[in-house]
């Protein structure tokens, strides 16, 4: 019997699948060639010393290299810390350090911003084809591709004993607000996340449905996650996988078109982005992460984007995703609304949304409380951090953190980060669903709705508001007393201001930065 | 966290579908009623002495009752003897001993037949509507529907406590040599593998694929595997599940049309018997067990049956399944073909195909070899029979007894089983193979390939024959040599000698009774 085990998907990709290709950095690796590349640097790195329990940390976009460490770690039992480039540098350090990292991986695109972390960490690898490079000024440097080269043809030889109750990873979270928390994956947590997630999508004939025929295209960072178990499932599956290392939209939509990508994840920024590229679409897209404007949703199903939502996040893995309920025909506008704001606990997962004294609140479509998750997956805790991880673990739940509210066909919308929702009068104000109704005013971008103190009711909420075209607050007020009266906000829900900005700050994750924005204007005169 | 479980399926079914339904005996039960039930059921039971490792055996077609019993002893951490009713009377008396039954839980169907041993284990419950029904003659002995009706509309209290790696159940295989083997899956093992497979199915675009909405009808007992995972699988994903208790060919027919079936499982028999029914077809299927003649796979597909086969068996549960190799078009003769003889291993499975001294044969479509596998939901041995055990599973993998190959294209083809096949002059006939081939002739319903004793060649095939219309062993051959033309089989596999019956005896999984077959004309002359 096996198990749970990262590297184990290697045998089924490279028996079943061996011609089958990962296309990366404009060059393209067979399942063969890329698991020779993996046993090569895994047995050059445990003659280096790495082994069982070293901790290794990778900083780069998403290319082959960083998917071979992830294999080769696996093999060598090595802990893979993805480290969050969108950190700012302090926590990146602090993450770096509380982790442990003994070796750390950079790419050459990252490798001159980091210099002052150089002397901070004993062995440094430089990922780069360009062998002439100069190496990090370091105790140890190398050059990834000349370790690669000095391994043997053969799989370290404890790689048979890594158990999938092993540590696989570790990941820091955004850290918005105090420091970056840390999050270890167990082979077996990390595994069944992404598969059930996947297999999950396969289930559904509407939306980001996955087939064993897709081409698949992670946008979501290898670092965030795993790109949402994108590092595992292609390979899983034996499908083609296409890596956009550093392209941007426009990169991203030539290696689209050039290598026949029908699939893709990503945050709905990114998926606005691509929308704005002509020639952009018919192709299917996992998105999550922030609440999802009907105007992106109206104009994805334009183009024959076939979207898909998610929820979950670092700290719980996935626990739903947006389906048509069965009642409702599928192609009709209801039917884009519920794939826009309808999640479904994935099978196995349990989740429950509970008012301040514990209570499961009626599932009636409005009666907003803090969602609890409890899964077969879910994840441990904070790494040495048993306080912080005692008030959000608790009785094998999570408390997820956010609001939200079950419909009455028992599908979950997730409405607000609890820190976000507004509390007017001693009513909740849901952020992230107000911001989605601005954002369907066509002169408006992008949107963030923060609380602003006011001394009559507590909070009002504040629109930061990047536009497309022209608008003013009137015209932004009238918008939203007509949707008031179609019943998709209450009155006290507009905002009192509207402040237009070039740029809203987004954080790593690419959602919008209410810390940030809140130092900035919740004491806005 | 929660872990793999299998009443853990059910909190998913009620939350998330609880309006959603079974039917079964003429009746129809919400998630939520069906919830219910077994919460009562297993409270009475608890009441009985019930816990933690009682086996409980039952004995009944596929009904919700039966259904029930699997989620009422997981909460109970129960031990449930799916009892195998085609086993021969003392075969079933042994395994019943073999495991332990402390209960057995009876269908008024089966009762009458196994008075005998009313005695002879302890307590007893009939599974009937008709509560007036005579209740076994034996030291206790219960109606279901009194017993369910006593218990509170609570959960065990030990329900929470119950372990992935407890076991769920224990299983008899057929035994058509020696003594029947007992199998005892964990929650997680069981679970697993159902799961692995379905999902699989998903990510197809042809053959049996599951979605979320079909309606699921298990024509496979759930005593075999829990009817090849069916007794979880709709559970897990909130769809409508129908039984169809005894019903035969024609009753299943109408249950398919009534309830809008759209997704079966079956032996190849079985379908060969629903295909016989007027009516039948436009629906998706999965079969396997025994090889799949050319013949059936073309009439399944005339009447727009979309099969898929299956490759595995209760003691290494679900291994591969069929599907179309990336490279030929769909909808093809060839791709048809694929699907009846090309097993794909499921992701995570390995299958290694080995000679006589342990090496991997080459994949080119015609080295024969053992078939051995290895996956993270295989069985850990044979219950209390260690010797036998530790000839099977050897270092993580399962000797399975198969014959197989692969084809260049890494698809296996498993064509016989290891007895089975004829030894004729030094070179391998696989009969499975060989009776596919003749059994694509219009004129034979039904057939059986046996080794005869041969003073020259050691073996020699003999045909058994059971015909649709008269044909003669010379029309037979001819038909054959026409075929080696083809390439489809060696000269020398055409069999000597062919004998007409009226019916070819079957084992409890519905394969032909070689054994049996070989007692009575092995040495004819």
């Amino acid at each position: 019997m096996k198990n749970f085990v990262v590297h184990q998907l290697l045998y089924h990709a490279v028996i079943t699948h061996p011609g089958q290709v990962i296309v990366s950095d404009g060059k393209q690796f067979t399942f063969q060639q890329f698991y020779t590349r993996i046993i090569k640097l895994a047995d050059s790195l445990s003659h280096k010393g790495v082994k069982k329990g070293t901790v290794i940390g990778v900083l780069d976009v998403n290319t082959h290299r960083f998917l071979e460490m992830h294999y080769a770690c696996s093999m060598l039992g090595a802990v893979l810390h993805t480290i969050n480039f969108r950190l700012a540098p302090e926590q990146m350090v602090y993450s770096m350090v509380h982790a442990g990292d003994e070796w750390v991986f950079v790419s050459d695109v990252f490798a001159p911003a980091i210099k002052p972390l150089f002397s901070k960490f004993p062995n440094w690898v430089l990922m780069s084809d360009n062998r002439r490079q100069a190496l990090p000024d370091a105790q140890n440097a190398f050059h990834y591709e000349n370790l690669l080269e000095q391994g043997e043809e053969k799989e370290p030889s404890g790689a048979n004993e890594i158990s999938e109750n092993d540590i696989f990873s570790i990941f820091y979270t955004t850290g918005t607000t105090g420091k970056p928390k840390g999050i270890r994956y167990k082979h077996r947590t990390i595994l069944h996340g992404a598969i059930q997630l996947f297999h999950h999508l396969a289930l559904h004939k509407y939306g980001a449905r996955v087939s064993s025929r897709d081409v698949f295209m992670p946008l979501i960072p290898f670092f965030h996650i795993h790109a949402w178990g994108m590092a595992f499932f292609p390979i899983y599956l034996g499908s083609k996988l296409v890596l956009p290392g550093s392209a941007d939209a426009t990169g991203q939509l030539v290696l689209i078109k050039k290598e026949k990508v029908s699939w893709l994840n990503m945050v709905p920024t990114q998926l606005q982005m691509l929308l704005n590229q002509k020639g952009f679409g018919n192709i299917k897209v996992l998105t999550g992460g922030s609440p999802f404007a009907s105007g992106i949703a109206q104009r994805a199903q334009r183009e024959g984007v076939n979207f898909s939502l998610i929820y979950g996040g670092s700290d719980q893995l996935a626990t739903a995703i947006s389906v048509i309920p069965e009642e409702v025909e599928p192609d009709t506008d209801e039917a884009l609304e519920w794939r826009r704001v309808g999640m479904r606990p994935l099978p196995l997962v349990e989740i429950s949304v509970r008012d301040n004294q514990g209570h499961e609140v009626p599932h009636d479509g409005e009666t907003l409380g803090a969602v609890w998750v409890r899964s077969p997956w879910l994840p441990e805790g904070y790494y040495k951090e048993p306080e912080i991880s005692k008030k959000q673990f608790i009785d094998g739940w999570f408390r997820t953190g956010d609001l939200g509210f079950f419909y009455p066909n028992n599908l979950l919308y997730v409405a607000d980060r609890e820190g976000d929702a507004i509390k007017s009068g001693g009513e909740w104000i849901p952020s992230g669903m107000l911001e989605a109704i601005i954002s369907e005013h066509p002169a408006v971008a992008q949107v963030a709705v923060i609380p602003k103190k006011d001394e009559h009711w507590g909070q009002r909420p504040l629109a930061i508001v990047k536009v497309s075209e022209k608008v003013s607050p009137k015209e932004l007020t009238d918008f939203l007393i007509i949707k008031t009266k179609e019943g998709k906000l209450a009155r006290f829900w507009i905002p009192d201001q509207f402040v237009f900005v070039d740029d809203i700050p987004l954080t790593s994750a690419g959602k919008l930065n209410k810390k940030v924005l809140r130092d900035q204007y919740s004491e806005i005169k």
